[in-house]
């Protein structure tokens, strides 16, 4: 791995809000993430190589017990073409009550059971407590990725979860990332966040994208289709063609939303990734999950409390939010692509690393007198 | 297991129409059904026991290859505490491209990983064609089956595939629904077949649930309330009672449908839900998917050709099929109560088979006059 | 207009639940109801008649200033060949500000125009406050309404609005309903209501019907299709056939209860709908709306209010509310019928009442016996 | 009205895809559009003013009978604070069989009544043939139109309707959108298209919009965010507050398509609203419908015909249009407020027209150096 500086290193800034510390989903007070990351080049008995480049990514929603204490959850789907398994229960219940789960596309059960694993030794599930319906979202890194062997176990599972930290976080092609591919581009996590102003709040929202998605010449930075300029200027040979990939979002909030404003926070989610240049592509998934930190719901009080009260943010007072995610979303993305120092997989394939010079002297040209494409 | 005759064979029918040879999904030409059942009391090396009722079931919606000549499918949630991976893309897109799968919430992950392996073992997913996302639904056994172990493995599921046929098919506590529990007796896989008349365009519709809902003062049979009258006969100790469990139909037929039809032809089968006495409770998972065979797509002509045509059933004429649908999904429910002959499993509890001459009993009493609860 | 006695007069009883007072949506404490009717027959110059059979339904869904003081609300759209103005609004938002208004579908455009009328002359609206999208549900009359004329006028929509009141409710063919046709007999406006029991909270919850769907053959009462005993005994000639019209259910309880709630309430409520024969037809508008009386907010501390707090119902408590909306909502349909003495119309049309003898003799047949259709 | 040209005029281009030779809607072969405006300052006895500032814009989808000769649509709702009559019906069923008329919020019903008017003067509605829902969308514009007084009558509606089309149409404040203010300019009405390559398929895709919504800090041209610029030089006061508006955007396109894919087009068409500068405000109502002239369908054929084929474009192909639907909308929207010459209405109230020059000096400072907000 070769993590290299994020894209506001280089003087690009997206939107109107400043960052949090880390700049990452991480700047929630609770929120951790975690990475297995596995790359390995197999020889296989028969001289065969299979060039693993995979992992997962965990996300811990909050500190202390999450399946004793739930979060409030929404979310919302762009574009279907990809799974998240217990969305339906978030969009149904409103809440979250696992720790989210990120990997590729055939790995996505093994990682299911490998969560189940997990929190079977910590609870009673199913016996004296309820089963549990993990999330767990997925992109597909075949091109990278040689999927003909099982790579993602349960000890990645439980490796990615226990060692999810709060505070900077890998990004670029690390954990679920390592074999995705963003506008033809190495990287597949990506983060960012914003503190919005007191007289907004004061509240911090985060994302972070598994990112996999998207041709070349639509990438675009700070509203500028740089992807034109550098699609002009990179080989086309060897890029991605047949797939167009997937994206999840998934954001984190401490303001005190109900499931249905999540939701729509989620739904502006996408905004972002139109922004960076996302036309949701029709074999594509693009899936949004977002949840707070600000409404807790004690398990262990369901069956005994008739009335609950929940104390929320006016609707009137939620716009600033909605700017913010759109704004850590395209930022997000674009993280997980400058963070990458590029990846090598099965078959020959590659997807470089962005060059950051070109991108720079692509912003420089005044969009008025840009080429043609 | 100790399978009994289904609810026809004891004079009841259910709706308007005739069923069809097998009066199960298989019906409908070329659907076929496989179980992998675990029925085992293991013993701990300390002593413990671990009483195992679990397994999971396969249906094949197609002869020949689905991977490559896709199907047509939809899909509907009534109340979406629960989980059916892979409906996000059918919803989406349209299309059905693997076997469907059912099991317990648990294994949910472990099945999806066997299905994967197994259909690596035919295509060259990620290589040389598309990855997959299976479909997958599950309800929650953890009443009778002890899911403090794995057992649903990935030969399992190989098993529920490669013995899937078409004809006359296992019900009640069996495969996937070896340890399902409908209206406080056991009883998880039903199914049930309408063919239309000519007039109506001469279809096949079949529909098979795994079924594990309801409380027994709630089963209707033909209208009729006669849980209320059980209810009041039977011990009311040893009931399930914190959960109130799920349900996932699959709908099966060889009219040719559009997606937006299918999914419309899905929320028909909650009204079938509806009316064998389920109110869709809270906690539960109610999903439903269906699929047509009467409209197939070459995957290997995707790329190459701009445009499709797809012939289907006028809307004007689809209602025929929603009455069938409706009661094919009340009639599947009852047959996997009636096929069960009752299954004992964890901790001492035991859901019993139904009472067949009690629910008789009950439905000679006229309604008008019926006892008050 | 003839108003008979409802169907619990006649010894049939829905459910498990007792009526309230009424037995009717007004029994939530604050909603009140009223109809504007008109039954002319009018003779052009040329000596054509037009039969009127029309009207609008006005739900008043809490004392006191409903505008400056919203009411939570859900909603659903089992099958949307229909219309709702204002359901939009509600599922995104949450919130109800304008009285409830039904009418026939031709009249739509009117009626809304009609309330925007009604609350500008109260309201300074789109000057000093919000402009407003009224709630309008629509169903088609006509089969034995001529809508070659206009007919409801925004006069009506007033007097609708000012007549509404508490108490008991005219039913059966009047209001909204004048013209509506259920199951093949006179009747379109129908109520029903449940009291919990104190144990489960002791909510009172009542659905108020614009009834206009169906076929003979599928009406069913206490789970017995009587339709198909009675279809075999009246005449077919002149019955509606290339339409099959539509349903739209309006679900209020002082349940206290967030939006997301109070749309899976109306969900159950087409459950309802297939209790009591619905298939839902490919043609028929089946909408759903539910409010709770339960919790308020003032539209003048919207702005300067950053929280709220809401105070709702426990989803563990949840399940009693949705086996009575099932049980209203089936009441409330056969209400519809019950109530009406039949209505003529255009065209020698005629929509009879409901034979209450034959329908009392089809469910003294026991269902084990009963006829082949 | 004081139209002046559109963004393009200016050397300002959005995206990739070459417009057609309107740079309409009207580019789609068989779309036409017309216009009632109503600007008129009417004195009351009492010596008060009502400035009128409405009107309302037609689009027929289709030359010929479109009633007896429907149309494929599909809709998205990306934020649900607004009202599109007859959306749910097309959401279900998939077709369009009426002119779509677009007018301000308290104009919703009379516009509808209009409708149903016109089209019964042409059919024998509810007599001989079905009952119509015409679909009406709105956008609230009572920060310029005196709402106190009704405007938009059943003529108006009508002559929009005669007076539609082809070639180029009229934008800025004029119809529907005479009274609106798009990022705190004027202008309500605009329009764009794209012509795909030969190799795409050559199809014409077209949007019109009715714009109402944004704060001028959010203003985005070619992804610079140039609200910013004008924002920091331009008056802070006068300007709309207390509403963030709406928008309604109108997708056309030649290519043969389902409704999934129409519906799954009208998604992406609030990509182009996020690229403008959207950020779908709580307020807002961001409604976005998709026809196709494709596809047609007789009425006449219902009853009789039990199975329809219809050609559709193959989803892998489906990409381009989806790019050029994010195009379009971006350019109508800046359309909308580029041919518009500024308006005055009550109260005082002005929006005022974008001055051209700021932008382009705007555009001109370098995306790196620009100045913070």
């Amino acid at each position: 791995m070769d993590s290299r500086p994020g894209v506001r290193e280089f003087g690009i800034t997206i939107g109107r809000f400043p960052p949090g510390r880390n700049n990452a989903i991480t700047d929630v007070a609770g929120v951790r993430v975690g990475h297995s990351t596995r790359i390995e080049d197999r020889s296989l008995p028969d001289g065969q190589m299979r060039m693993v480049r995979a992992g997962c990514t965990a996300i811990l929603p909050a500190t202390g017990d999450i399946y004793d204490k739930h979060l409030v959850a929404g979310g919302f789907v762009l574009n279907g073409i990809g799974e998240m398994v217990g969305l339906t229960q978030i969009l149904e219940w409103g809440w979250l009550e696992t720790p989210i789960l990120l990997t590729n596309t055939m790995s996505l059960g093994a990682v299911h059971a490998g969560v189940v694993s997990y929190m079977r030794r910590r609870y009673l599930l199913g016996v004296e407590s309820d089963v549990i319906i993990p999330v767990v979202g997925e992109t597909d890194d075949s091109f990278l990725n040689d999927v003909r062997v099982s790579t993602v176990t349960g000890e990645d599972v439980a490796a990615a979860i226990d060692s999810a930290e709060a505070g900077v976080i890998e990004q670029g092609s690390v954990g679920a990332g390592t074999g995705m591919t963003t506008f033809d581009f190495a990287g597949g996590i990506g983060s960012s966040s914003r503190i919005l102003p007191e007289d907004d709040g004061g509240y911090t929202l985060g994302v972070l994208v598994l990112s996999n998605f998207g041709r070349m010449r639509n990438l675009t930075v700070q509203g500028a289709v740089v992807g034109a300029y550098l699609d002009a200027r990179m080989p086309r040979e060897g890029r991605r063609e047949n797939s167009y990939g997937s994206v999840i979002v998934v954001v984190a909030t401490d303001a005190p939303l109900l499931s249905s404003q999540l939701s729509r926070l989620a739904r502006r989610a996408a905004l972002g990734l139109g922004r960076v240049g996302s036309y949701a592509a029709s074999s594509s998934g693009e899936i949004c999950l977002a949840f707070s930190t600000g409404n807790r719901l004690l398990r262990r009080s369901r069956g005994s409390v008739r009335h609950r009260t929940m104390r929320f943010l006016a609707d009137t007072h939620i716009n600033p939010l909605y700017e913010a995610v759109i704004e850590c979303t395209e930022e997000a993305v674009l993280n997980a692509i400058f963070h990458s120092g590029g990846m090598s997989g099965r078959d020959g394939h590659r997807s470089p690393a962005i060059p950051v010079d070109l991108v720079l002297e692509a912003l420089t040209v005044s969009t008025l007198t840009k080429e043609p494409e």
